[in-house]
């Protein structure tokens, strides 16, 4: 890195999301020379229409049953708490502002040259920049695509009145009545938000069962939690049209049935986020999802062109790019031995209510992977909710390999499940055994000792 | 077991608490026959006056912040919200009373003969039962000590006056202004609780600081957000005496100041509960803290007659006790292999607000047990709070091994703590690296992902 290089930079990055932005820095502690374009907001996904305002929005939507649980506990209110959407939207507004301006001052911290521009790829060492200032051309020895995803939504009559999840933060009023069409992540979570923050919520897919890939005991029980709470779910069931009032919007499912709401989210699916970045000039071809193929070093078929994050295959999440860009930098700009995922060990949380966090193969899964397997599950009414007179439950379950003992997957469904599953997290990918689960002792009283007390097997 | 025995039961266990009732339903179980006495309730300290009701007036204790929180979320409560303590109180009864129901039939339901009586020992097999029906005497092959612990409070002049834990979850009236003399986890935590429910409170301790043996970090960071959130620590202090007046306790403190309270709560520590027990007729002796000393087949110098539980040595804490309960059964009663607890990876928490979660060595344990530590330790504001307002902050915390790259304590202070260090726990007891740590995927957003993501060393 010391040699006077023939390129601008060591680096450029493309993309100043959660990966392109740790990649831009770490590389630069490496004493790489590097820049990274954005033109959109720093940070990204996550920090401006994902991860970051979306847990804000639950937070928000679960004081509501703060509210109610609280009166088994002696809490009177004096009347019912008034919900006012500016105060949260604004609120979290000044928190994403916050936020950019500390990824600002990390990249320029860390010498990280940005550049507030447009970025096409002209040939494997060359990216055209389109700013305020007109056009700019920069070369460097490695470009990094870091772009991301974008929400995608099909066409159907109407389909120009639905929102995406890039623009359902930020509505000018709070939707009396809401309609999300979808059943992944982003569709379960809005749902919850919208319902837990006082709208009628409706959710409507196309499958039989929302979030489908994850364990099907998880999906059921989610199924009964979310409609206990109150979200309207419709399944087996599609929007045929949506037709615009005065007031309202009026839209027509596939059921016969028609649905009058105020706003309609298509949390249908997102795609690499590759618009006019000029992929073609090098002949860089997607793969079938229309993703940008890479190998293990995390190079395109254009060597010097690298990608990483939600632009590639694999699991559209934060730590997954953040990961991917620490060896990216261990790769091709440091000394350092690159230590690849385990992608089949990568913990997740749905910020659904109540949460749901899974690390590990579903029951199914493990079921074809393995000749044997042994289930532990349990399913039971918190302890807080004992004086709360909520009738929520908890879900936990453990996936057992039988021949090696091995938990293999683990499951909850229940209050900060997310939280729960980390450590357990750490547990399964080392590959940890139930006999090492059992004999942890449990910190009672919690919800989380039960993950060390399933002493009795539900199936095999 | 299935021979005709000279004995009434094959196991008389004495007190119905967490760790007896445990090890009379799993002998009962392998086909023993049992016996079990208690005069008082059932479920022992942790269901009636431990473990249970004190998280339940925890969990009321943390609406105070939710009210408080709410506002930066959006919400808008129309007045102040009214704590009502009898509603708390009664609740909690009625809670009580359904798992001392729950206990009796999960007694019946195992077989278990159930007597409502004092248990004194006559001798190595034989005891006498004390109720309301009379004195009857019962033999055993063994016999089972397993009556817990009792709150002790040292004599001062108006010593009298204070309560203690078993004293203070039923009071007639909430106290305005609250006292708790100690520095244990039930000082802690009751400061808390009442702080939270709306007292003005006051913790007095002889100590430079509370909870001795926690990580000495824990235990600075606790203090500071416990008088954040308004508690008011008098520690180097102590009660000099308590005078009553008409309407109040004057409590005079050894610096000098005088504190006018509504109820004095002695949390000065617990004793072993072995009262009129008659171990003196078979010539049991104590250790030099009162306990009862067992073998490692928690056998007293009396064979026939095992102890377990908070009577003897090791942490009190009822998951302990359980443990416990399955080896004596594992021991005496069937063919199983007993599982040995690991009693140096024995997770714990504290539910003060924050609340502590911890396992394995505090960093000055390690340091003087290992040549070379790395401390890994990070203090930030969740998530929440930048909408809240709310100045709290989490601790989270690993120490680790250098030569070994064990990590052999993770500590916590901050919401939900003992959920937390669960999983994390199972990853401790079973010798996990600080690589394994780390190659785990964080869940994004949660506080948890900050126990896989420290890569910056605090220090050595």
């Amino acid at each position: 890195m010391a040699d006077v290089s023939k390129y601008d930079y060591d680096l450029l990055v493309i993309g100043a999301g959660s990966g392109g932005v740790r990649a831009a820095r770490m590389a630069a502690a490496t004493g790489a020379s590097v820049a990274i374009a954005e033109d959109r907001y720093l940070g990204g996904t996550c920090v401006n229409v994902g991860c970051v305002p979306k847990k804000l929005y639950s937070y928000a939507a679960h004081f509501h049953d703060s509210f109610d649980d609280a009166a088994g506990f002696g809490w009177q209110l004096p009347g019912p708490a008034n919900f006012e959407w500016a105060t949260l939207r604004d609120n979290k507004i000044s928190e994403i502002k916050r936020l950019n301006g500390i990824y600002q001052r990390m990249l320029e911290s860390a010498g990280v040259t940005l550049f507030n521009a447009r970025a096409r790829l002209v040939d494997a060492h060359t990216v055209t920049l389109s700013g305020e200032h007109g056009d700019t051309s920069v070369t460097a020895q490695k470009i990094l695509l870091a772009t991301g995803g974008w929400p995608w939504v099909p066409t159907f009559p109407g389909s120009e009145y639905a929102l995406d999840s890039n623009q359902i933060f930020d509505l000018d009023t709070f939707p009396k009545r809401f309609l999300v069409l979808g059943g992944g992540y982003i569709a379960v979570e809005f749902s919850s938000i919208f319902n837990g923050l006082g709208s009628e919520t409706h959710l409507v897919y196309r499958g039989e069962l929302f979030l489908k890939g994850f364990d099907q005991e998880v999906r059921e029980f989610t199924r009964t939690e979310m409609e206990r709470k109150g979200v309207n779910l419709h399944f087996n069931t599609n929007i045929e049209r949506i037709e615009a009032t005065d007031n309202a919007y009026k839209v027509h499912l596939t059921s016969g049935d028609m649905l009058e709401v105020d706003v309609v989210l298509a949390a249908t699916g997102r795609k690499a986020n590759i618009g006019d970045l000029g992929l073609d000039h090098l002949g860089l071809a997607l793969d079938e999802s229309g993703k940008v193929p890479v190998n293990e070093r995390f190079e395109t078929d254009v060597p010097s062109v690298l990608a990483l994050g939600d632009l590639t295959a694999g699991p559209e999440l934060t730590p997954v790019a953040l990961a991917e860009a620490m060896q990216v930098v261990d790769y091709h700009f440091s000394d350092s031995v690159p230590k690849p995922l385990d992608y089949a060990t990568i913990p997740t949380a749905v910020f659904c209510h109540p949460n749901i966090g899974t690390v590990g193969l579903s029951e199914e899964d493990a079921r074809e992977k393995f000749t044997n397997i042994r289930v532990y599950s349990t399913d039971f009414r918190a302890m807080k909710h004992t004086l709360s007179g909520s009738q929520e439950r908890t879900l936990m379950k453990l996936v057992v390999d039988d021949a090696t003992d091995v938990v293999v997957g683990a499951h909850m469904v229940g209050d900060d499940a997310g939280e729960l599953i980390q450590g357990i997290a750490i547990a399964v990918r080392a590959g940890l055994t139930k006999q090492d689960f059992d004999r942890t002792v449990g910190i009672h009283p919690t919800g989380a000792e039960e993950f060390v007390t399933m002493r009795t097997l539900t199936r095999t």
